[in-house]
């Protein structure tokens, strides 16, 4: 005997989908939306179809915008002559929490790593080399490229090849020091831990 | 300056309204909704919708289901002499895989628990009393009410409730068998220790 009705199966399959949602956790959260009044669940699937409708990704930096371009690369308050480079979009936030950077960002949505099937060309890279001459970026020239990615084995590599091909270029590129435990991810480190890792960059 | 877009931020608040799912959780199920496409999202909402228009709850046991009466009360294969009550719907699965269960079920959809303000008039155990008359039971009288509520303290409460509410009724009522560890989850418990402690049951 089916032990759960066929919708419930399919909703807990969904969940099953997302990242770090085992079987057991699948399950309670499906129960929990059974649960759910129909106002919240309508609200909740308002919120996924207004995210897919109204986010875009920046066509300067990919971050993820409702605006383009982003918030950070219209914005007048920011010093265009530092880019930021960050794996994912919710890496950059760590990076703003320190408030010590005032610079740009570019966001790769993504590392290195065969493993996963990520390659070179699978980065969002194409676009931030335009970035570097100053009549694309409002005539002010880009000194420097910190490249923030993630302190394990893939953000190192992303930074190993991001450093040898803008290197030529006669720019200034850094890495942010490795204050922070090596191997951990960007997402989880504490405000005082980056601004550290900002502070303390090293060219490379 | 506002670091997530607010659709994103948006969906980022409806994910934490979710059992289990913290703030860092919670950014990073927005991000990936963000990457999934068009399509699967539209699967996703789908199932949503589909799981809150399709499934009901039992009239007869109170489990939820996409047929009313459930797969449960309308099987001509199920002993209809034996009523095993369960706190949650993915509880009775819990007992459903140890096979060797083959009565009824009826579904409380809660337990009593003062501090989480679920007294006893928040059971669903109104639908209860009656179908223990032969007459609202395909004829069959009830032999038997096994009380499969969790082990831990709210679950002993409403077990306790139960047994005297139907121990006036002459019928036997029994508790399932303390094998699996007190203070934890039927939903977590191996089929092992589950069908012990239904083989073990005693009367209380």
């Amino acid at each position: 005997m089916l032990e759960y009705a066929e919708p419930v199966i399919k909703l807990i399959d969904e969940f099953k989908r997302l990242p770090g949602i085992g079987h057991k956790s699948a399950q309670r959260l499906a129960f929990h939306v059974l649960r759910m009044s129909e106002t919240d669940v309508e609200r909740f699937i308002a919120a996924l179809q207004e995210v897919k409708r109204r986010i875009v990704s920046c066509s300067i930096c990919n971050n993820l915008t409702d605006v383009d371009p982003c918030r950070f690369c219209s914005s007048p308050g920011r010093d265009r002559s530092v880019i930021c480079v960050v794996e994912e979009p919710y890496n950059l936030v760590a990076v703003e929490k320190t408030r010590s950077y005032k610079g740009l960002y570019h966001v790769l949505h993504g590392s290195i790593s065969p493993i996963r099937g990520m390659n070179v060309e699978d980065l969002r890279l194409a676009n931030l080399l335009p970035r570097l001459k100053p009549e694309n970026n409002e005539g002010v020239e880009v000194r420097e490229v910190i490249l923030a990615t993630n302190p394990n084995t893939e953000g190192e590599a992303t930074a190993n090849y991001i450093k040898h091909l803008l290197k030529p270029l006669g720019l200034r590129v850094t890495r942010i020091a490795m204050g922070m435990p090596v191997g951990s991810d960007l997402e989880y480190v504490d405000e005082v831990t980056m601004d550290k890792a900002l502070t303390n960059r090293h060219e490379i």
